[in-house]
C-alpha cells in the first residue's frame, strides 16, 4: 500500500497541561497520511510512505520514527526548507485539545511532482491512500497528487480517499474547487460526519455536530447521495459524538451497493480517550486492511472501528495495535480485563 | 481590581501518587486570593495583588508566578521569616485530596497593616476582593483587612468576598466572630453549599453534601436570607456535587434583587476532574469581571460557572483560560472537539 | 502475620504508553503476597514476609521496598540466580492492561523448603497466608508452601488462602492437582469470580464474566459449594465487573455460616481505575485485618470492599492506606471531597 | 535600557543526548537581544525589550517568559505568521553543540519599522542596545534598526552593538556590507574572537580559534584597530578558549583610551560548562551594567566577566544571577562553597 | 550506635537549575545525624537514630525513608508542629551550591529532652555521635543533648561530635559559648577545616579556605592544640579544596597519639562533584565504623576519607556505599573502570 | 556487513543515581555486535544484524531499535524464552560503572546453529563481524559462530573479531579454550588493553591497569606476538587509561605489517565521560569501515579512535554519529564549539 502526504513534528505539552504552562514538549511525529502508513505495516502489511522531509535531524527522525514500525521509506526525498509542525494541547472535560499549525514552508509543501518517480513507486502495488491534507497543503502538491492518481489508475491500484477537511487550511469553498474533480479517481471514499459538507458540498439533514446528537437516517441519506453523485465503490462515514474532550461515543457505516446495500452501522463504542488525534486515520487504515482482506465489507467495517477505537487508548498519532489486539475487540472483549 | 490575601508554594506528588510514593514534589504558587488575581489579569483587566513575602528565591519564585501572567506585583511587601507551604495529594475515585498545611509564621501572617499604604494601593481603583482566609491568618492579618476595608469603602470600591471556609485554620464560632463584623463593607458575597453556615452561622435546609445531594429550595432560601440579613447586593453560591474525586457536578446560583429577583441557577456541568483546588477562586474571578463587564447578572453567573467549569480542566490552581474560551463554553460548546 | 511467597521487579512504561513508546520503565516491587504483607505492615499489624532473593542490588531493592513500609524481612534469603520480573502495560478504556512475565529460574522458584526455619517463622504467629501463585512456581516451592502449613496447623496458626489462578503460569487441571489437596490447611479461602472453577474445579452458574454480567444467585450457590466441599471458616469471593480498563465495579460477597449464613453482599463501588494491579492482594489484606480485629465478619468484609476500592486509586501493587482511611470509605464517604 | 531583536522557541534535547534521542524538548525562549534584556531586568535595571511575535500561545509564552523576570514587554508587537524556532543539542567532550536554525518567515522578520513608535520607546532612555543578528533577519529588520539608532542618537542615548556574527545567517561580505555603516552609531563595540573579522573585516594576528591558543598581542591590536577605524568610545572582546564542549577558558578585554589606555584584561576563568548558550550576551548585559554603574571601566570589564562566567553554569539562554552574585566572583570567590 | 538530631525534609532543583527556573522539587530526607545514621546502617552496624517527627505523612516519608536503608526508628518520637525543611540549589563550576533554611519551628527543636528514655536508648550501646548542628536548633533540644551525653557516659558510651558550624544558624561567639562546655562529654572530634574557629575558637594558621590553599603544617598544630587542650582521644579534620563547585580536593588527617602520635595524613582524592551536602557525614561514619572495627587508626582514617570520596559521588544526602566498596577504594582502585 | 550477537535490554538509573536509589529505569537496547551493527549503519552501510529475539513486546522493542535506526532485520529469528537484561549504574568520579547481567535463558543464548540459514546470510556480503561474547553464550551458541566463520570463510567473507572478555561471563582458561580455535577464521584482530591476556593468553609487559599506566612499549610487543602467533592480517589494540568514571584518556595502535609495519599509535583523546558502554564496539565499527573505505590503515585508524572518542559522549550502547562529524574530529577538530 502506497500512501502520499505529509509527516509533521508534533509538539505537546505533558498530560493535561496548557500551553503556558510547560517547559516541555513531547516530541513525536505524524501527520494523517504517515498514520495510515504506520498502521499498515503494523497490520503486516507493505506499507510504503511517500513525502519530501529537509535534510537535517529533525527531518531524519521523522524518517526514523516510521522505520522504527517498518514503513519503507526508500521513497521519501530529503531537502527543503524545514518540516511542518503542529503544537497540540489536550484537552479534558469540557476544554478541547487545541492545534497550532506551523506548517507552511514545509518540504513536502514545496515539493515538485516530477522529483518522484511514480512509476516506480506505484510497481507491484495494489493500493493508494490519500487525504485531504495533502492537496491543501500547496498548489504543487496538488499537482504531484493528481499526477499519483494518474498513475496509480493507470496500473488498476485502488485508490482511497479521507477528505480530512482542515478548516484552519482552506475555506470550504477552495476545498471543494480542488477536491471534487479529484473524486474521479477515488474508489473508496472516507469521511467524518462534517467532511462531506465541508470537502464537497453535501449537507447531512439534522445534526447537529456540536451537540454530540448525530442523525442516523441523515447519514444514511448523506453515504447514499455520496455514493450516486461520486460513483464510489464503498463509502465510509465516522460517526462521532463528542459528550467532552474525555469521552466520545465512537462508530461508524459503511455503504457498498453489496453486502450494506443499505448502509451498515457499526457497533458503537463509549470511550474515553487518552489520544484523539488520529483516531480517523486509523480508520482507514483499518478499513484498507478490512478491504483487502476480509471477504465481506460488514467484517471490514468493524474491523475499522474496532482498531479506531482502540487508537483513542494510545497516545500520540499512531495506532500501534496487532490485527489479533483489533480482532479481540470486534470479536466482542472490550472488558479490559488485564492478561496474565 | 485589587485582591489581598496569601499565596504559598503548593507541593505536589506528581500524577495519582501518595505523599509516602513520591521522590519529587510539582511545585507551583498559590492560594485564593492570588488565583483569583492572575484569573483577572487573564480576562484582561488591570490586577494588583498585595501581600507580602520572604526575601528569598522562594519569594521571589511566587512574585514571578503572579508576574508571568501580568498581575501588577508593586505592592507585594518582601520581608518575615517564610513563605507558607501547602502540600496536596491529589485524589483519585472515592480516595479524596489531601492537604497539609504548613503555612503557620508565613511573612504575610506577620505583616502589619500600617506596612500597607493603602491609600495609594486603591488610587483608581473598581473593586476589592478578598476571602476568608486572609482574616484566619493572624489577628494582624485581620487588622490589615479592615483597614483595607476601611480604605476601599471610602472611595467607593466595590468589595466582594468569597467566605472560603477552611475547617484546618479555625473553628466556625471563631470564624464567625471575626466575619459576620466583616460583612458590613460586603457588597458581593460569594460561598459555597458549605461556608454560610461555618463561616456565618446560616445553615441550608435539607442538604447533606456529603452525600452529592444538593436541595434546590433548601439553597434559594438560604441565599435569600444571606442577602437580607447581610445587606449584600450580590449573593452567589457555588453547588458542587461530588460524585467523587475523579468526577463532580458544578454550577452556581446568583441573587440580586434585580436581574435575578428569584435565585437564577445556572447551567450545571458534569465535569471529569483534571485539578480542583482553585474551582472556587476562578468562579469569584469569573463572577467580578462578569458583573463589570455585562450588565446582566444572569450572563455573569453563566460566565462564572463556565470559567470555573474550565478551571477543573487545568493543572495548578491558576485558570489560565482567557475571556474567549469561557464564553465559548457559556455559549454551549462543551463538546470538547479538537480545533484545528 | 506471616506471608510467604514470591516479590517481583514491576517494569511498567509510564501512563497509558505501550511497551513500543517507551524508553523507561517505572520501576516498583510486587507480587500477591507481598502485596497483602505490606497492606498489613500499614493497618499496624507486625508483618513477616518470607522469600529468597538474589545478593544483588535489585534484590536488595526489593528487600528496601518492603523495609520502608515497616514489613519484617528478618526472613527473607539471600541467594540464587535472579529476581522475577514481570513487565506491565497499563491499559486504557477498551484496551486491556497486558503482562509479560520473565519470572522463570527466580530465587524463590529454586528454594528448598529446608532453608527456611518454619519452627522459628511461626513462633507466636496469629495468622498465615498464601495465594495460589506460590504452589504455581516450581515443585520445590509447593513443597516448602506444604511444610509451611503443617507447621503453621500445628501452631494453631490461622491460615488463608487466595486461590489467585494464573494462567501465564498453569493450566486449571495442573492448577487443581496442587491446589485441591493444600485446601485441607487452609481456614479462609479468598477467591475472584473466576478462580473456583480454574483452581479448584468448581463452577458458577450464570456468570459470562467477559460481558461484566455477574449473576449473584450464581455466585451465592457458589460460596456455598465450596464451604461445603473444603470445609472452609470463612469463604469470600471478590466480584468484579469490567466495564473498561478504566472503569470497574467492585463488590465482593463473604460466608461464614455465623455472621453471614446466607452469603452477605458487600457494599459495590463505582471505580475509575488509576490501577488495579493488586486489587484482589488489598482485599485480602483487608480481610484478614477485618477477621482478626472486628467481630463482627460483615464488618470486616466491607473493611476488606473498601481497602480494596481504594486500592484501584493508587499507583503500583501496594496498597498505602491507613485503618482509617479505609474505615471513612466504609462509613460512606466516597465524596472525594478535598480534606482541608 | 532598550534592547531590540529577536526572542525564539528554543527546542533541546534534555541532558547530552542527540535530537536523534530524544522524545522530549526542553522548551525555553531565548535570543541574543532578549538574553541582555532579561540580564539587565535582574540586575535591577528598567529593561525594555522591543520585538514583534505572533498572536498565539507560543507567541504568547516568549512575552510571559520575559515579564516573569521583570522586563517591560509593552513594546512588543503582536502578530505576524510565527516565531522563530532553534533547535539545540547540547555537545559534551570532543562532541560540539549543534543548532539548527527554523527561524525564517518569523513575526520579527517580516516587521516594518513603522509599526514600532521609536520615539514614545525612547522616551527618558539612557542605553541602547543592539546584535549583529537583529539586521541578519531581513532587510525590513534592518531599516528598522537603522531608524532605531537614528532616533536613539537625536535622544543622545548611548549605542552599544555586539556583532555576535551567525554563519547559518550569511556571509562575512553580506554581514560587512549591512554592519559597517551602521557602526557610525555605536559607541560601544562588543564581539567575541571571531566576530570583528566575518562581521567588519578585521583580522585578528596569530590566532588559531579552533586550537583554543589565542594571542594577546594579536588581539591587542585588533581592539586598537577596530577603536581607531570605528572611532568606538568603548571596545570589548571577550576571548573564549574551547577546550573542548565541557571545559571551557573565559575571559575578556576592554580598551577605552581611558580608564584602559592598553587593552586591559580580565581575569581568565576555567569555566566546566552546563550551557554556553547566552554567554556571549551575558557579558554585554555585564558591560552595559558596569558601564553605567561603576566609573571604572576595569571594574566593569570585571563585572562582566563574572557575570558571563557565571552564566556558563546556568541552563537556558537567560542568565539570571544577581548583582551581589557577580560582585562576589569579581572580587574572587570562584571557590565554590556551599553557602548554609 | 546511636546519633541524635533533626531529619529534613531537602528539596533542590533538578540538575543544575537554579530555584527560580524550576517548576519541580526534587525530594528526598537528609540531615547531618540521620545521614550518619545511614551510613553506618549500610556498613551493617546496628544503627539507632533518635529525633522527633510531625505525626503527617511528611514526617512519616522520614521515618520510611531511614526504615529502607535498615536505620532502628522505634525511639523517633511522633509529634510537634513541622518538619524541618531546606531547599538547595546545586551549583556548577564557579557557582556555589545555595541553601535556603526553613527549619525553624521544626518538631524536634522543640521537643523536650523528659520526652526521650534516655535509659533505655543507650541500653547495650557502644557509641553515641552528635554533631554542632544539634545544639544550634534551641536551647531545650541542647538541653536534651546534654542529658543523652551525661546518661551515655554514665554508661560507658564512647562519644564523638562533629562540629558542624553553620553559619546560618548560629554566631561564632553563640556557638562558642554552647559548644565548649560539651566537649568534656566527647572522645572523638571531628571538624572541617573551618570549624575549630567558629565552634572552639581555635585559629588555624596559613590557611586561606577561599583560595583552596590549605597549610599542612597549620592544621598539624590545630590538631595538636584540639587535642590538648580538650583532652580528646582521637581529633580527625577534614581537609577540602575547594577549587570550583564542580571539583574539589577532598582528604582529612587524624592524631591519637597513639597510631598517629603525629598527625597522619590521608591520601588526597580528586573529585568530579555530583553531590557534596552529606560529605562530612559520611567521613564522621566512616570514621565511627573505622575505630569501631580497625585496630589501626590510620587504617581507620583512610576508610573514612574513601568512604566520604564516594559520597560525593551519589546524588542525596545519604551514602549509599558497602564496606566492601571504601575498601577497594581504599585499597587503591579509584580507576572508575565499568564492573562486568 | 554482518554481524551475530546478542542485543540485550539495558535497563540504568537516570544520571548518577546506584540502583538502590531508582524508581525507575531508563530503557534502550544494546550489546556488543548489535552496537557495531548500528554504527556501521549510520555510516551508511548495509549492516545486516543476525540475532535469536522472544516474539512478545520486550523483543519487538530491539527489533524496532535496530530498524529505526537502518539495520536490516530480516534474518532476526523470532521465539525462545526471553530477551537478556543487563542493569547499568553509571558511575561517578572514583565510584566506577556497575554491571548487573540477568541474561541467563535469553533466545540467542539457546538458538541452534541450524535455525539460520548461513549461506542467504552471508550472500554478497564483505564482511563478517563477532566478539568474544557470542560464543561465551553457550555451547549452542558458539557451534552457530563456528558454522558461521565457515560458511562466511568459503565465500571470502572478510572477519573481524573483537576479544570482548566479560568476567562475569566465563573464566579466561574456559575462555582461551574457546577462543583460540576460532582465531584461526579471524583477518582482523580487536582488542582492548585487558583482552589478549584473559583471552588469548598472551600477556602485555610493563602494564597496571588500574593506575591508569600504559606501556607503549609493553603493547607494541604485544601487538606483535598477537599478529604472528595468530597470522592476523591486523591487529588493532585500543587503550584506555582510566583516571576516573568521569575522565578517560583514549587511543589506540594498529599494527599490519603494510601501512603500519610498527605499531602505529593514534591520537590519544582526553575524553570526558557520558557513557562509555560501547565504545570498543564503536571503534570496531569504526575500524571496519575505515579499512572497506580507506586505502590507509593508519586514517582507518584514526578514523576508528575519534568515532569511539564520540560514542563516550553520548548516552546509551549505540554510536550516533555521521561519518562527516567523525572526520571533522579526526581531522583536528575537538574544540567543541558551538555550530551555528
Amino acid at each position: 500500500v502506497v500512501t502520499f502526504g505529509e509527516i509533521m513534528l508534533r509538539l505537546s505539552p505533558p498530560g493535561s497541561k496548557r500551553f503556558l504552562q510547560t517547559n516541555y514538549y513531547e516530541a513525536i511525529y505524524g501527520g494523517g497520511e504517515a498514520n495510515v502508513a504506520v498502521s499498515l505495516a503494523n497490520f503486516g502489511l507493505h506499507s510504503l510512505f511517500v513525502s519530501k522531509l529537509p535534510k537535517n535531524d529533525i527531518g531524519q527522525g521523522a524518517v526514523n520514527s516510521l522505520r522504527k514500525y517498518g514503513v519503507d521509506v526508500s521513497h521519501i526525498l530529503r531537502g527543503g526548507e524545514r518540516i511542518g509542525i503542529y503544537f497540540l494541547e489536550n484537552g479534558a472535560s469540557q476544554r478541547p485539545s487545541k492545534v497550532i499549525y506551523d506548517r507552511a514552508h514545509s518540504a513536502i509543501s514545496e515539493v515538485e511532482s516530477y522529483e518522484f518517480d511514480w512509476e516506480k513507486i506505484f510497481e507491484d502495488v495494489e493500493w493508494f491512500h490519500w487525504t485531504g491534507i495533502t492537496p491543501a497543503l500547496s498548489e504543487s502538491t496538488r499537482k504531484a497528487l493528481e499526477t499519483a492518481c494518474i498513475v496509480a489508475k493507470s496500473k488498476n491500484v485502488k485508490i482511497s480517499c479521507d477528505l480530512n477537511y482542515r478548516k484552519k487550511m482552506w475555506m470550504p469553498d477552495e476545498a471543494q474547487q480542488v477536491m471534487i474533480p479529484l473524486m474521479e479517481y477515488v474508489d473508496v471514499c472516507i469521511a467524518n460526519e462534517e467532511d462531506p459538507e465541508k470537502s464537497l458540498g453535501l449537507i447531512p439533514k439534522g445534526t447537529f455536530v456540536k451537540k454530540a446528537e448525530l442523525s442516523t437516517e441523515g447519514y444514511s441519506q448523506l453515504a447514499e447521495e455520496l455514493k450516486n453523485k461520486f460513483g464510489f465503490e464503498v463509502v465510509a462515514i465516522t460517526l462521532r459524538e463528542s459528550y467532552s474532550a474525555s469521552r466520545n461515543g465512537w462508530g461508524a457505516l459503511l455503504m457498498d451497493g453489496k453486502d450494506c446495500k443499505q448502509p451498515c452501522f457499526s457497533h458503537k463504542y463509549d470511550i474515553q480517550i487518552i489520544d484523539r488525534v488520529g483516531g480517523g486515520d486509523s480508520f482507514a487504515a483499518g478499513l484498507i486492511y478490512g478491504l483487502l482482506n476480509y471477504n465481506n465489507n460488514k467484517k471490514a467495517l468493524e474491523f475499522a472501528v474496532a482498531a479506531s477505537c482502540l487508537k483513542h487508548s494510545i497516545p500520540g498519532d499512531f495506532n500501534l495495535v496487532s490485527v489479533e489486539e483489533v480482532n479481540k475487540l470486534a470479536e466482542g472483549d472490550g472488558s479490559g480485563r488485564v492478561e496474565r
